[in-house]
């Protein structure tokens, strides 16, 4: 099945555009958990079946397991398989190399952890994209307009007749290739989400950046959708999944889910 | 000890600028090596050990041992540590997130692997550089301009008075903190080291791009240094660590890496 597929499923399913980011910190653990051996498994895995149902997509970031070593690894590939097989997973590695070393990260993402998607970064251009698009059913998304406030020293920077972050937009409409190619665009810069829309309908959107970065959640539904219906995915990492330092972390991080589901909802019936 | 300081000690030691890059993919180790379950590890051990004297660094990259999983991140440990403590160590992983996922990054760089610098991607700013910042006695080797034909769809882009790249080097040139901050230039692309080298003269050089891609040791060797002396680190990884399939892989490695600081000391004594 197709990327949009297997996506469109999930949202329909889950009637919900949230992606939970699951950017687990050791030390930030709820304090029963934080001496436990397995406590970043432990911690997912109740996180996950809370939120399953609440959740087209989950988004694992690399750094928060890859600074463990490869313990880390482990536990990121043990988080990996305690998601359901039909709910989406994006690797958030922004990987970005060339040749064999960019096939070494699509082996990792798309073979040894099966990910459904990866994000990557565009600043080695297209052939540094290619050998993620010779996978099947699998998709990556280009960091167009990331949500951080250093954002705007390149990626606003105008180059011939728009700003970067535009051609890359229009760079990734022209890839070809077996596996989907979508866009990060942050909740942060809204007139940049309007802008990427414009020039790019097809992409699919992974917009962070709303939650604990403050993001705004209405230019994120007006514009998130493709043009054939494809929802964004709206990633939220912190403000869900620590929603509680308590007991209660699991049952919090479903509540905090929902509430977001149901804001970007009510924003979509008022569409 | 500063990174430079360190660097300069080994470039004069060796009396060499060949950077060796450790890119060790199973499939291509001499038959020999290739059924053995420690294989990538044995392999990088002996070229080491040939090749320790003539290397002024040794660059292993992330994405060769990462496509093993936890498995290659610890052959990646373990390669680390068969480096001798006087040789810099750079790992080429093009890291490029912000805030927690970036300091993740800079934890398993500077501390789990204990390597002296590591590269870095710059399109999403200067404050996805500054955790790794934090670190004493390390190195950033941020990307400008890479060694691959796609290099030029986004670097090469005019942007304000000067092409991408170069208003990266620029901002590269401002950054405050512990570590010093290098920069990627690729070898296949004379004219923009030469550029780099006009808009900042201290930042030393990472330069690929020499050996199987081909391009040119000239530019590379006039204008590599910086203003205070410190020589580039030229790499070439396939070239040297293929050198041979069989049996003497290594003395070949030491034969060809010898080959190529030869090369480049002809060019320094005709400068």
């Amino acid at each position: 099945m197709a990327f949009s597929d297997k996506l469109r499923a999930a949202q329909n399913r889950t009637n919900s555009w949230v992606c939970i980011g699951l950017d687990t910190d050791r030390e930030k653990l709820p304090e029963l958990l934080r001496e436990a051996p397995d406590a970043v498994v432990t911690f997912n895995q109740a996180i996950i079946e809370a939120c399953a149902d609440i959740a087209c997509a989950f988004k694992p970031n690399l750094a928060f397991y890859l600074s463990h070593g490869s313990t880390g690894i482990e536990m990121l590939k043990r988080t990996v398989r305690a998601i359901p097989p039909d709910v989406p997973i994006v690797l958030d590695a922004k990987f970005g190399d060339i040749d064999s070393s960019a096939r070494g990260y699509a082996r990792f993402a798309f073979g040894e952890l099966d990910v459904d998607a990866v994000t990557v970064s565009p600043y080695l251009g297209a052939d540094a994209l290619a050998p993620f698009l010779e996978f099947s059913n699998r998709a990556i998304f280009v960091l167009a307009h990331t949500s951080n406030p250093g954002a705007t020293q390149l990626q606003d920077q105008v180059v011939g007749d728009a700003p970067l972050y535009l051609q890359v937009a229009r760079l990734v409409r022209g890839l070809g290739g077996r596996a989907e190619a979508g866009l990060v665009v942050g909740a942060t810069f809204s007139e940049q989400i309007e802008a990427v829309r414009r020039v790019n309908s097809d992409a699919i959107l992974l917009i962070p950046g709303v939650g604990s970065q403050g993001g705004s959640l209405e230019a994120t539904v007006r514009f998130g959708s493709t043009s054939s219906g494809v929802g964004p995915l709206i990633n939220a990492s912190r403000s869900i999944i620590y929603a509680s330092p308590g007991r209660n972390y699991a049952q919090a991080a479903r509540e905090a889910a929902i509430k977001l589901r149901d804001e970007i909802n009510t924003l979509r019936a008022s569409e």
